[in-house]
């Protein structure tokens, strides 16, 4: 069918409800998603639907004229999920912003795809509460894209992954029908776990509008923070299995290996010299010698100096700066290809050994923090400014990362989804059964194939 | 195809390996579940595999003759999930027993179906760990119809359903295939969650062999309880929502109801006189004032007396008696149909209301107990014994029940599954939409549609 008989038909229908983008500029803008090593495709046109309606007539017309579509949140995606295809519609939900509802007791909230993350967790901290999922661009990513890559963080170690936080979904299926998942109920097994199958479905099953989310109690008081170096990842990696094993329960446990230190410390000497990792480490329960027995379980491990403890929140802040540094560090060197492998907790520091093996043999660099607690590593690969595409050493590198962490028991992602990045890795994880399964099931929700394609599922 | 070709076929190729079962008296016996109100069909055969070799040889057996196939776990299921159907293959998941692996660092464990609940939650506290789901028939039931069920129990208000303890499974499709989904990384996000849909299908969309599941860190002290009782079911709601609102962490949040505190007064005589509901709450967490705290919240919603506060184990078994005389109550009294609605915690007075004007309408004998931190219900039906099948009184009652849980913003099923019971009323859960949604996706796994046939989906 004709793009340009759909455009006019999206304009016509949906121009005088919403935001329809057909100029070419604005429209080269939805190219990219953060993963800027994926080009991108330019989009036929970009739609910005206010209501589900609008939506569901958009996925229609794409469905009548076989256009494909790109659902699109706050574009903060590093594995190319948002990435436009040539001649798509790009389907933004950044116009999706209400909090439909928030309801204390019930400790839930139903909210719109476009609504900001961070937005959601300050309307529940006037309650009292908060929603616990926290990736890092938590700031800027919406809710809808959340949900779609199922994404990760770091208070995941203790209150799990936006899964766990996700009670119901209203979706929009290929063919404009609207869809509603699960319940209001903490509990609820009526039926197939539709709600858990379109969460991380990354936008090839159809578009989220909206998401009934559960909240977390708010931490009554502020976390402590606790810091600790060590002069080899070996002894680091003992700290993480002691404190994982008897320590008190922790809301974070991130660790940064000793390639990051030193581009943290060639910038800002901060005098981080012989340490060859690190642990940042808080906890948000209430019993005071929590703190104090992360400190003496990373003492025992063999910690460099006596750990950094703090409860006041500035200086928590301060101590959690080593770790907001790492990934402005490594872009400071150059491009950057942020990966995202997990492995069971016990082969972290084995993990991180054949990151910088691989990065040895292939000559490139390589930064690796890890929220250490759930064994999700993010192995960053940085090369020159200048170069177009991923460079054959850094391909080369990352699929011997990948085949590791496969090796080790593990995932090719923890946290970023698929995308674009990863669709010719899925396979080799989840092996030729699932992955038949896998593809019929995206059938019986989109049977033309117009969903995402490229993501996934190739 | 002929059924007794099927038979010869199972019993000369399954025979030699593990326990076939043709003989009419011990067919018999697996005609029904704990469901005892649905009567079951007369299996064909029973096969108890003791490899996934064996499982997929019965199933591939099963589609080339189209025999339907119940998978059977303990047979525990409350709403028919585990009944026979005439002809069927029953594949009983008991001889598949072993715990293959237990990682404490990596706090999970890789189990068979047949293992039962309590044994790897024994198993699991050798190392300091627990399993935490922990369903009421935990002695008996087994981790594969736990998971094949998404169980419950009353754990779940702080460590949450099957589900959430499910990374990965390996699981026999009708057609004889082995499927491995999930990983053993508790963040995985490499695909559609398989792991997720297959949890709570309830054998109707291939057999759970296997399970990779988290522990849990076991609690350090035992936990300490606190009853407390109320004149109304108002007060108790008030309590509960209190105690969620800004109480400390709750293990275990249980409300009996006045009807079930009579029937066990009048039993046991416990001077209950005068007491329309209690609440049973349990904290596992270290910190002395919590039971307090509890105690202080029922005391702000109306307890009658002061609550019963105890931390010393024996003593508190004996608090918890109360709530584990709910169910032999009810027995007592004759035929019990055990209900499992759920609504979100607010509506919970309201439901338990509503419950109470259907039982008056229709003259019939109900008792709540609910998992009230949850907003889980199980309303018990009663009626004499002698009487054949489900009255027609207490259907009605029953249909005004699930029909006030969904009026309520609620679930049909918190725990027990749609089985047979509730097959009548998932769409009017879910929606046409979904319905088919579900339809589809059955047909992706069992194109013939032999898995559990009249289960879920009918």
């Amino acid at each position: 069918m004709s793009t340009s008989g759909f455009v006019s038909a999206l304009v016509a229908e949906l121009g005088p409800r919403c935001r329809v983008i057909t100029d070419g500029d604005l429209l080269a803008s939805y190219r990219q998603d953060m993963a800027t090593v994926v080009p991108g495709g330019l989009p036929a046109a970009v739609v910005l639907p206010r209501t589900v309606a609008d939506v569901s007539a958009a996925l229609s017309l794409a469905t009548r004229f076989e256009v494909p579509v790109v659902p699109r949140g706050a574009g903060t995606s590093l594995a190319g999920g948002a990435s436009a295809v040539d001649g798509c519609l790009v389907l933004s939900t950044e116009a999706l912003t209400a909090i439909r509802s928030l309801r204390p007791l019930d400790r839930l909230a139903v909210v719109e795809a476009g609504v900001v993350n961070a937005h959601l967790d300050r309307a529940a901290a006037e309650h009292g509460l908060m929603y616990a999922p926290d990736p890092s661009s938590y700031e800027i990513a919406t809710i809808g894209g959340n949900v779609a890559t199922n994404a990760g963080g770091l208070r995941c170690v203790k209150y799990g992954v936006t899964r766990q936080s996700v009670l119901g979904l209203e979706v929009v299926l290929a063919d404009g029908r609207v869809v509603r998942t699960g319940t209001a109920t903490t509990k609820n097994v009526a039926g197939y776990d539709l709600t858990g199958l379109l969460v991380g479905s990354e936008g090839t099953l159809g578009v989220i509008t909206a998401a009934t989310v559960r909240l977390h109690r708010r931490p009554v008081v502020p976390p402590t923070t606790v810091v600790a170096a060590f002069a080899s990842l070996e002894a680091a990696g003992e700290a993480v299995a002691r404190i994982m094993a008897s320590g008190p329960e922790v809301s974070l446990l991130e660790l940064l290996d000793g390639t990051t230190l030193r581009s943290i410390d060639e910038w800002k000497r901060m005098g981080l010299a012989g340490i060859d990792a690190m642990l940042v480490v808080q906890v948000d329960g209430r019993l005071p010698d929590d703190a104090a027995q992360v400190a003496a379980l990373c003492a025992e491990a063999g910690a460099v100096d006596e750990a950094a403890v703090s409860t006041d929140p500035a200086e928590a802040e301060e101590l959690l700066a080593i770790r907001r540094l790492a990934y402005p560090a490594a872009e400071r060197l150059g491009q950057c290809l942020v990966e995202d492998v997990g492995v069971p907790v016990s082969r972290l520091p084995e993990m991180i050994r054949r990151v910088e093996a691989a990065a040895a043999r292939h000559g490139v660099t390589v930064l690796t923090v890890a929220h250490a607690g759930d064994g999700n590593l993010h192995p960053t690969f940085v090369w020159d400014h200048g170069v177009a595409g991923i460079p054959p050493a850094v391909a080369a590198a990352a699929d011997e990362v990948f085949a590791a962490a496969l090796e080790l028991d593990g995932t090719i992602t923890g946290e970023h989804g698929v995308g674009v990045l990863k669709a010719a890795w899925l396979e080799r994880q989840v092996g030729p059964e699932a992955m038949a399964l896998q593809r019929a099931v995206k059938a019986v929700f989109d049977p033309l194939g117009i969903m995402n394609p490229g993501k996934v599922l190739v």
